[in-house]
């Protein structure tokens, strides 16, 4: 994985990001990503949340076409419950991106993350879109200012690119925490491919990666409302992909992009993966691993470096899926510490020192497997969000 | 209310705490309830989890009888995930009780809470029932020495008593943070009443209750592998109350020691209701309020006085409950900050620096209304959780 290229790795794309004066710092705060095509085929994915913002709204009814010319994302505000007038905010931000780009605005999709609430100051967005068009360039450095103005507590930006034997790629960025389970204000993530492929292709392929990617991020159960993975193809190495082909690059891209949140999630002083083998299904794997990853006192033991099983026992105990105690096994770091209804091993044993925390959870019940990735709850996570307004 | 009596507040209780040395610290660590008549009914409620400790899975059997005669309860130990020896275990302390009191041990119930995974010191748990069954007395200060008996993390023991003007009581004491939603190893609560009912009339009467308080506290979502609630009759007074005065005088005895769990949860700064309403149903209103009540960017946002509703919104959006963003309001401490999909006035506008907070969340929808108690997220609480094993 290359993390020094993103969304202009692959050829036909173009981005940028600078500085609109959304954000009052001054940080970079708007972004463009824009396919030159030869095609403009696109798919999206969006949050569950039932409290939508206008950007999600929006995007969602553009993508229905399953087309795409660029895509238009700020940072410094979600336009999150902000009524019929923040919708037509996102629409005349289309608007504008479509008149500059002398393309529809149907073909452009919106994203916005940052404090809910909030109208967005569509001066200063509108004059950032012109300054943004100005600044387009098709470099590593045009693809690196796009991450870097979507960013809102992230501590860096986050890219990756993979290359394709046969003459394609997939490249991109994220920022935030992770898909249908972020820490703040939203998780939003662009990638790119100049492979050939029609909007059904993508779709398809994208929900397949998401749903083991993004999906199996959870940081602290919340799902917010302005989480967006869009993916946009521009044809431009005239190959078209094995389907099984595609799928496998965009997950290897999608999963570095996913490791990065992870890593840099708020105050994350552990990164833990959470496996769950032997459940009745998959889906059941991910409910009881999405139950121990969520659960405090569980997440608060492991930023103490306690391996304490009992806690694990317990989440995976009040998980909706079927669990049977008799058969249960837990493993922390490569140590049983429990199976076969009993302490297996003196907790000591598991040694929690290092940041990385591997679990592994038997249910002995079924073939269902699944890892979920997570972190500790630490003092800088409660500092983070009790002081930070997202 | 009167906080200052518990268990032994009716006629026909007797009780004692005792130090037996399960505890390193050498505090009280066992306690006796026993009902001596003449009736005997009783009733219970234990966790839902799937991981059950061996005293829960006893006494849920001892309960099929609807009868008991006593209840020893110790901290210091769970005797969770102990397997078919720690079951033995559990019923070798009713065995102890039935012979030290001469009855039978299908009367006896029996409570344990502490560290999960570890066997008991039998030894000095039955000898600690010698010991306790010796300083029986209807004393409140009997009674006082069993509620302090059982507790962990709490600071303080917890009782309330509440008499009747038709000439009975109904008294209880409690430990830990929430039936159902526990933040440490387990919530126990034994309540004992003169009032003359049969087995059955206590179930109906308990479960109708402990839906409405215990179950309505949820500091952290987490539900223990040894939550129980115990009802006892002696009909000592010789008074059978109307079924609803009954329930009535339960529910603000079971209220009023579900407001001091709240008041003495780990890491407590805010104590916070959540009240949904205009729910689809009652169970909707009920879920919405503790997705929202279990977020963590919620809880933190609190802890750091900020009354974000942005947060509460998006959590509300996550609920499995019916949810349309253009009919939700809500208000914090009396000042609405969200409307009609709109910000409805300057979230500075509502004053979250005193201890006590609290939500109304208007869905719109139906007649469906409930509210559920939580905290904030501290420091203290990360602090706590993550130095204290449990």
């Amino acid at each position: 994985m290359n993390r020094d290229r993103g969304v202009t790795g692959p050829s036909g794309f173009k981005a940028a990001g600078v500085a609109a004066g959304i954000k009052e710092s001054g940080a970079l705060d708007l972004a463009l990503v824009v396919n030159e095509g030869p095609g403009q085929a696109a798919a999206g994915v969006f949050t569950t949340n039932q409290v939508k913002a206008a950007p999600v709204l929006w995007s969602q009814q553009v993508l229905r076409e399953r087309r795409l010319r660029a895509v238009v994302l700020n940072s410094g505000g979600a336009n999150a419950c902000t009524g019929p007038e923040g919708f037509q905010d996102t629409h005349a931000t289309a608007e504008k991106v479509a008149a500059v780009l002398d393309v529809g605005a149907i073909e452009v999709a919106v994203c916005s993350t940052g404090l809910i609430g909030e109208r967005l100051p569509m001066d200063d967005l509108t004059a950032g879109v012109d300054k943004a068009a100005a600044e387009l360039a098709a470099t590593d450095r045009a693809g690196l200012d796009a991450a870097t103005a979507v960013m809102t507590t992230d501590t860096h930006p986050k890219q990756s690119f993979q290359a394709h034997p046969d003459g394609w790629s997939v490249g991109g960025f994220v920022k935030g925490a992770g898909m249908l389970s972020p820490n703040m204000a939203t998780m939003l993530s662009v990638i790119t491919t100049d492979a050939a492929l029609d909007g059904d292709a993508l779709d398809a392929a994208l929900r397949r990666v998401t749903a083991r990617t993004y999906d199996r991020l959870d940081v602290d159960g919340g799902t917010s409302t302005n989480d967006t993975v869009l993916l946009l193809a521009s044809g431009a190495s005239g190959v078209t992909p094995d389907p099984e082909e595609f799928a496998k690059t965009l997950e290897a891209v999608a999963g570095d992009l996913v490791k990065q949140l992870q890593g840099d999630a708020e105050g994350v002083t552990k990164e833990v993966a959470i496996t769950v083998t032997g459940a009745l299904t998959e889906a059941e794997a991910v409910e009881v691993a999405k139950t121990v990853a969520e659960d405090n006192l569980v997440k608060t033991a492991l930023f103490g470096s306690d391996p304490n099983w009992g806690r694990i026992a317990m989440a995976v105990g009040r998980s909706r899926a079927t669990v049977d105690q008799h058969r249960l096994s837990i493993a922390i770091n490569g140590v049983t510490l429990f199976a076969d209804g009993h302490k297996a091993a003196d907790r000591a044993e598991a040694d929690l020192s290092g940041r990385d925390v591997d679990i592994v959870v038997g249910l002995g019940l079924g073939d269902g497997t699944a890892t979920v990735l997570t972190t500790d709850l630490s003092h800088a996570y409660v500092e983070e969000n009790s002081a930070y307004s997202s």
